[in-house]
């Protein structure tokens, strides 16, 4: 049984509202996944590296109930969330002839579910999909809101859709084989969700990070329950990301110049989140609204969650260009997203000069 | 001015509402043009046999209204409907930092509608876009109804969403340059929403057919706005094609099978859709659902029109191949569209051999 590790949260979006269920060995078991398929073919779309862990446990449960399904295998890494490895998803779910009332299943972490994801909005102009989130960063993060995109040379996430899934199943013992680099990574967007919306979470997270970081499976369980809630309240009031979405945005905009600027897949999405937060957080002090010793609590937690504190050591001017491409850019001038305190964030339009006294000593 | 040409059609699709303009020279006018691009920074998606005959009226007011812009001129014909140009349109939209408030146009006919459509569907999630429909078959089809889509090499229009346009602006004076075998493609979609949907239409069709071959104004832009009000309560029962909707393909299963096996681009769209209603009404027949006299005066109407009536001689087992991968299969059963009488459409599953029976004298 699942016991007290079993929890559901409902992302309320009206007729594409859908369920979170959280539990351990969920991936195993019968009585939760069948009747998500509905007798439907299943696609499973997963990747070299999840498959040998995870597409058994599926596979066997599928077959033990007589459900028609095969499964395509991506090769692993950012690099190949791309239109051309889109493509080969609708060239081999074409060749085996899937019609539209399919079911497409999103089995890996988050370069899986967005582009599986994706693939799913477009394929025969939208079929059903089901997220099997299996990285921290995806359960926490990208199996609420419907964001699915693939890369562009020039930008990331810059080709996609919001298209919600039918259901989401966090099996957290999916965890157990996470590598350390990309566990903490997860915890980088747990902590977001504390600095932006909940104090009493962050609090929480302060209590139980030594817990959380040695992945105890009850904290694990309520730091993600707690973490999707979060998440599905603030989509439930943007799904289109027009307003309060952006806020989730806290971290990313420097983090996706940290991740750009780099090369994709030299940091983790989450390390240069957790970096970018704490520049966001610094700017926050810079500019009156947040004090000293809320930035040292932000950083303390990132540190503890074993992630980088230091950003690359660029001028303002490439960090600028970087951020130039981003899609939070309204017109011409850059938003970016700042906390009032811990626990309450706003979206703010800065100037160059801004950052540039803020984080690299005034130098442009 | 427009005086009586000019009318509105409104799509009824909740918070995706939109309306179409149909008029004459409204592509010059500024008093319709400008309010839909509300100060916003304009990407113009056309290609290279539009732009020279069409690109130059919109750019001139744009540019009369100081508004900012810039165009895509993309190769012309079906086999450019691909991921590979989509591609493209990304690579300038993201070389000129084109922000998610922009608008993208469509301007062209229904390759360009459905892939600018496509690409205002993707492109950072989903920015705003104007349908400019230039061809009679894209003024009465995919004007209405936010389908789009690329082909791919084992089907049309396997890739693609639904996406609805801000505003459709059809001008009829585009259709005075239109080639005849793509006027009369068009045609056929005229046609084909007196068969599905309206009697007293198909008779207006009837006694109206040589003035509108002769593309007299008045003819022209009735036939339209009748075309787009039925498509438009189609749609709005069925945005997403799940029932009421999948009427609209009366013709197009046997169609889609012709333009498959002679390859796209032989026959156009139109060409094939007409001669498919022929086997359609033939069908009907065959099922005792209309009489031989019904089936007679669609197939004049449709030669009257200037389309073919004689489908290539191929085996029902070459047809019911071609037609195997088509969107509209259940399952493996494929649905056909036929018609209880002139103006009454409806959706029925039907095995091999009734096809054979109907249409190939038995072969199978």
């Amino acid at each position: 049984m699942c016991g007290k590790l079993f929890s559901k949260v409902l992302v309320d979006l009206g007729n594409r509202s859908y369920t979170i269920f959280i539990g351990k060995n969920l991936l195993s078991k019968s009585e939760y996944l069948m009747p998500l398929f509905k007798h439907s073919q299943v696609v499973i779309v997963t990747n070299e590296i999840v498959a040998p862990l995870h597409l058994g446990k599926l596979s066997k449960v599928l077959e033990n109930n007589n459900c028609e399904h095969f499964s395509i295998i991506l090769p692993d890494g950012e690099k190949n969330k791309s239109l051309a490895v889109l493509k080969t998803i609708f060239d081999e779910m074409l060749k085996n002839k899937i019609g539209r009332d399919a079911v497409l299943v999103a089995l890996g972490g988050g370069v899986i579910g967005d582009m599986a994801g994706f693939a799913a909005a477009c394929y025969q102009r939208g079929i059903n999909y089901l997220q099997i989130p299996t990285t921290l960063l995806s359960q926490v993060d990208s199996s609420v809101g419907g964001k699915t995109a693939v890369n562009h040379e020039l930008g990331k996430n810059m080709i996609g859709a919001f298209y919600q899934p039918k259901s989401v199943i966090i099996d957290i013992e999916t965890l157990r084989t996470l590598p350390k680099r990309e566990f903490y990574s997860g915890i980088a967007e747990i902590i977001k969700y504390g600095c932006i919306a909940d104090k009493d979470f962050f609090i929480w997270i302060e209590k139980n990070i030594l817990e959380l970081v040695q992945r105890e499976p009850i904290i694990l369980a309520e730091a993600i329950k707690r973490s999707c809630k979060i998440k599905a309240q603030i989509v439930a009031m943007d799904e289109k990301e027009s307003g309060a979405r952006a806020l989730l945005n806290f971290g990313h905009t420097f983090g996706h110049a940290i991740e750009n600027g780099l090369g994709y897949g030299q940091w983790l999405h989450g390390e240069a989140v957790g970096c970018g937060m704490v520049m966001a957080s610094k700017l926050s002090v810079h500019l009156g609204l947040i004090n000293k010793s809320d930035e040292k609590r932000i950083a303390s937690l990132i540190k503890l969650a074993g992630l980088p504190l230091i950003w690359p050591d660029w001028t303002a001017k490439h960090y600028l260009r970087l951020m130039s491409n981003d899609k939070k850019i309204k017109g011409k001038i850059i938003y970016y997203v700042v906390l009032d305190s811990i626990g309450k964030a706003k979206l703010l339009p800065l100037n160059n000069e801004v950052i540039s006294a803020a984080l690299f000593k005034g130098k442009l």
